[in-house]
């Protein structure tokens, strides 16, 4: 009886969609906004991190910042290192924990790591910022879950606030993590002064239009579907982007990978012609995230290096754009968005469109086979 | 009639091989020879690095290093940071030329860039350095064709000896890279003083030993061949491994994909189970290179787990291993080495799988298709 209640509860919890992964997705829109909530002010234009106050001189001052993670907090980093670097001009390196944990690195008083952990107690990032801390690094934590041990180990944090995520591949963590990490960067660019205060304002702007954004590309869903059905038994799949897309195009293909099976790889778009591009035929789909930014002529020229080798394009682009639909196989129109914050959204239909392959070929997308929700063990 | 004679002489080239990529994987006893002579003395324990004298001091006091490459060359460099991380406690950063160029890196005074490249002439990585040395970077270029773009461009150099390389995918490029950059590692340790007497003289033996182990690796090709038969209808591949080995992995995924279109993948072992672990079933050969090293035992728990999800191991182990070998289904040993070097001889066995897979497959190991040698263009 116990067990039945159980299910039932689940299934209530799913709140009337098929699956937790779905649910998570659709909720993007409230856990994003849930993230910058209290912190983000666009209207007076000011930015509030309470977390990070008891620090802030020493954060801002760092020489160097290290970013620790794994998975999809990885990816997470890698658009943050980006952020970072352009808004504080500190050299920011991202890291995989378990490399970092067993190597020797150089790291040392007066540097930052900021360790990205949805359940906050994945096994080697905690190992790794025990040992950091242990050499005097100051520990910055972006966890989800409060009261955590990396949140707990930590000398400041940002919380986000993603609310308990069920489903195994990661959603809306992800998508609160950048919201959270573009707050960071903001807060260490503005007690550094590195930010105009125009760029400053604008930033802030985009963050606040970021939820009703994210809740326009969620409409996608049934285009989205519909590629989905058309591509779900490809076999390999190629998932490029540029810039602050690079990441983004690394996730959606993880997600892939996680939910259907099917060997997806992400690229920088640029390595592709260094080797992956012998792949390409004409029975490969390749999904690049080319929406309208300063990497955006380049993603072209790949488009079309793709093209001519007969692969088949799945393109995510800004709404508006005339050039790439003609090229590609399939178009999906995004909302416009500084490139910054760009990826909060590119993602999204990128995480429908693993749902759907997943579900259409039967799998169990909020349990895949052979992973765990939370990587406890080294 | 001249077309006719080009052929003959391109044969007479191969010196007997079936292929140039063969010939030059079966060249890299020489080729790392030459590359470590005239520099490397290790019977009287010195160590000269003439295109660097000029630079010294400004090198070894880099506060930061920056390298910068594309391609098979990256993985190269990847294997640099763990290297002069140790060896110099120097903080170093591997970049995709082609996303640093593009972005506003945090580069100026004092900062070091190591731009690695065989052609010398990859477009991106030649803007990536221009861009740089306009800051204020000191670039010391690693090239192996003497007098090219980048060479010129470089304030300080040191070629790579692996003479000229004619099948696209890179092999003797790669290992001379790692030799070279090795040197220029200790090099700028010893600058430093920041190794002690006993593992710079440790360290300069096992690379003067390098060549033989080498040539001891080569004697595994009948017993690769054998293997690549087993899989060469394989449609997908993981490479895994840690530490130094983990871009050993990378660059082994690379070769097979570019020689075979079979697609492969690499990771760090431990981010297996972050997602990648979800492809694997009794249908999926995992290459793991796990020879004697820090991360040894880890690397063990990662052969297990795939093992418990019926994946097909091929390790690739150190002599002696006695641990591994009843876990996996395929087991290729090669000779016992430092850490540090062990990259440049746990290669060998996949270039050559790589190789064996594409001959048996009927591809054209020598050209792939939509594959350039020298990546000119951006």
């Amino acid at each position: 009886y116990i067990q039945q209640l159980d299910i039932e509860l689940a299934a209530i919890e799913k709140g009337g969609y098929d699956h937790f992964m779905l649910k998570e997705i659709f909720e993007q829109p409230q856990t994003i906004f849930d993230s910058l909530r209290g912190r983000l002010d666009a209207k007076n234009g000011t930015l509030t991190m309470g977390g990070m106050r008891e620090y802030a001189d020493v954060l801002s001052n760092a020489k160097r910042i290290i970013i620790v993670a794994c998975g999809t907090s990885w990816h997470a980093g890698l658009v943050a290192e980006y952020m970072i670097e352009e808004l504080c001009r500190i050299p920011v390196e991202v890291e995989y924990a378990s490399e970092f944990r067993y190597r020797n690195p150089v790291v040392g008083e007066g540097d930052v790591i900021i360790a990205v952990s949805q359940s906050g107690e994945t096994a080697d990032t905690l190992v790794a910022i025990e040992s950091a801390k242990e050499k005097g690094a100051i520990i910055l934590g972006v966890c989800n879950v409060v009261g955590s041990s990396i949140a707990r180990l930590s000398h400041a944090g940002a919380y986000t606030h993603a609310g308990p995520e069920i489903g195994v591949a990661s959603t809306k963590a992800f998508t609160a993590q950048l919201a959270v990490l573009c707050l960071v960067g903001l807060k260490l660019a503005a007690d550094k002064g590195t930010i105009t205060p125009q760029r400053f304002q604008h930033l802030l702007d985009e963050l606040d239009q970021i939820p009703e954004k994210v809740a326009v590309a969620l409409k996608l869903d049934d285009q989205v579907k519909q590629i989905a059905d058309k591509y779900k038994d490809a076999r390999d799949f190629l998932y490029l982007g540029r810039g602050y897309n690079f990441p983004v195009a690394l996730e959606g293909a993880l997600k892939l990978k996680e939910i259907s099976y099917i060997h997806a790889e992400g690229y920088p778009a640029a390595e592709m012609k260094h080797g992956p591009i012998a792949l390409v035929d004409d029975q490969l789909p390749v999904v690049i995230v080319a929406t309208k930014d300063s990497y955006y002529e380049k993603v072209v020229s790949n488009i079309q290096e793709i093209k001519a080798r007969k692969g088949k394009v799945i393109a995510v682009v800004t709404e508006g754009d005339q050039t790439i639909p003609p090229m590609a196989d399939d178009v999906i129109f995004v909302p416009a968005a500084d490139e910054m914050v760009a990826p909060i959204i590119s993602v999204i239909p990128l995480q429908l469109l693993a749902y759907h392959i997943g579900v259409l070929k039967g799998l169990d997308v909020d349990k895949p086979r052979n992973l765990a929700k939370s990587v406890t063990v080294e």
